[in-house]
């Protein structure tokens, strides 16, 4: 099967084989060694300088953590969203109490820097702005280095990032713009199954910390950071997962940030021009367009859905659909991770081979 | 190494294998049948025929959701605890806003039915009662069916049970009990790794529900049920600790789950027996020693941390310490899940022979 959805990712072989590690003693001096390792290299991924900390959850757990450590029913907050993933974000904040200003972009656009600027401008009390770097279900990239300059740099607030898609996979200098807290999860960039989710805390996280008052206990930073300094977690933690992201930040770390940086570009712009030369058109605007994930509108009258069951049967190639309503007219194609040209290339030919079935022509047969 | 701490427990080899499985899109059709699978199947070992949902989390995650899903800042509960995982059960509900009376019962000892039967006299508008069922820190299993007959046929309360060291090891009818919210985990008696939670919610614990105020978004056992219809997990789920878990469950829905209990009883047993022979003894009344975890006390003089150091040094055999004013004065053995007898065998032998390290000479040595 060729999994080409927007994580789970197919995970290589031999980290594949390191989550079958027999189990250890989660509070014995191997599991302290390898806690230590493991966070001293996700602050490299993550680059900084500050708290990161693993917890056993989906990348929406941590979006929990995000909020619930740093905020207090009553708190002015923006939201600034570009699709389901952030309104998501915005969602976890009202439920805990936060008085959410939602900032909704059109879907397949990024966030206007100036409009954020605006709102910002207009709400002096605000205390945190909440955005997504990289929206999974629109297939779109924000500018957090922009984001992050005006709500750091201009109005100096708590800025908290839905890193899940992006982080180990797009450039995100978490210190160097300022971002206070950024989640990730371990499906995406990570080469991993899911079951690990990332946060960072900043400095001015843990002072909002200090005063936050929503309630929370399994998702409560402090306690991580009490164990961490005893090289333990508060609460069993999921080894398996721990011994597969051991072998993955190794060679993540030999290869270098900036090559895989690199490579999830390659991979993006090779997928971006395939699918342009089968006459498919990429949702958003390219310039804003993800290496991650690439929304791919269908013609009108093509029912995407149907495309995908075809390639799914004929070819054994996964795609992920859309939601909403943009359900039927577009879908999704995951390239997180580690991902070989081959099987983008392999993945292409599906889509060509199947789109004479649901009634087009594709552009490419047509020149050949 | 033979690692006999109570969770994480060693994985048989077929289902550690299990977990390298290669991924599948949890929005697909197969893991709507997977899901369905392992849900139906959880139902059996709860041994409820209500809801069973699966977790992305530790145990502690799993006690939140109880706590999140059926209460409201205000509500007054009842928290018996005989050890630090009953006090954390208070404090969770503390933290989110109940109004917590806590029944603390001396380490060692189980609960005392009457003194619940009073406290819930004293207190009719106590909405529910939270308990341990298996303290892993002090080796006791609670007479649960007696507590439910009180807390559930006497007082007609909400009855939220910690099982997390119990479901899939000691008997537990949670329907015929009446057992509103059962939590387990899955690095329990369950053969698996951590990284899972489950959880069981009754008709009663769903009319809770929907009056419960506290905040949830996470945990919240609504989107579980909502998606579950839909064949899908509300976040993307665990999905190497789904596939062992898979495994796990039609070896031991095989096997029958009176097989089951009556396995983990007979390697209790001849764990204290061994313990004996020793010339150490079982930390509580034998009466409420756990099947699942044996709780053992040195003499005086003797610390327990050293024996365990010895053992471990020596052997290679791994036990677990005890917390708080235990510390040094007892240790603790895991017996969960798939205990070969030649691992007790073999644990035994180790302390035997690093009894005399620590300055005791075992009553077994001396007979001999």
């Amino acid at each position: 099967m060729n999994l080409r959805i927007p994580g789970p990712i197919p995970v290589p072989d031999d980290i594949l084989g390191a989550m079958a590690t027999p189990m250890m003693n989660h509070r014995g001096p191997e599991f302290q060694e390898l806690l230590h390792r493991l966070t001293d290299r996700l602050k490299t991924v993550f680059d900084t300088s500050g708290d990161v900390f693993i917890l056993t959850s989906s990348g929406t757990g941590a979006m929990e953590a995000a909020v619930v450590n740093t905020l207090s029913p009553g708190d002015k907050v923006i939201c600034a969203t570009i699709g389901s993933f952030g309104d998501r974000f915005g969602q976890i904040a009202d439920i805990f109490g936060a008085d959410v200003t939602t900032l909704r972009f059109p879907a397949g656009e990024a966030v206007d820097v100036d409009a954020l600027r605006a709102a910002l401008s207009g709400a002096p009390d605000v205390k945190a702005v909440l955005v997504t770097h990289n929206e999974t279900n629109t297939g779109v990239t924000n500018d957090l280095e922009s984001i992050a300059s005006v709500v750091k740099g201009e109005f100096d607030k708590l800025l908290l990032v839905d890193g899940i898609s992006s982080v180990c996979s797009l450039p995100l200098r978490t210190d160097a713009w300022g971002c206070d807290v950024v989640t990730s999860a371990s499906q995406k960039g990570w080469m991993l199954p899911p079951g690990l989710a990332f946060i960072s805390f900043s400095e001015r996280a843990w002072q909002a910390h200090a005063e936050a008052a929503m309630p929370r206990f399994y998702f409560d930073a402090a306690q991580y950071k009490k164990y961490l300094e005893m090289g333990q977690p508060p609460y069993t933690p999921a080894l398996s997962a721990m011994f597969a992201l051991d072998l993955a930040l190794q060679q993540i770390t030999d290869e270098g940030m900036e090559n895989v940086f690199r490579r999830h570009a390659e991979i993006g712009r090779m997928t971006r021009e395939g699918i342009k030369a089968l006459g498919l058109s990429i949702f958003p605007d390219e310039r804003i367009a993800s290496n991650t994930v690439t929304a791919v509108r269908v013609p009108d009258g093509m029912d995407a859905d149907e495309l995908r069951a075809a390639v799914r049967k004929d070819y054994d190639v996964v795609l992920a659909g859309a939601y909403g309503e943009l359900t039927g007219k577009m879908f999704r194609i995951g390239h997180l991770g580690m991902v070989d040209p081959r099987q983008i290339t392999e993945m292409l030919e599906a889509i060509s081979g199947s789109l004479a079935k649901v009634g087009f022509a594709p552009a490419g047969a047509a020149v050949g």
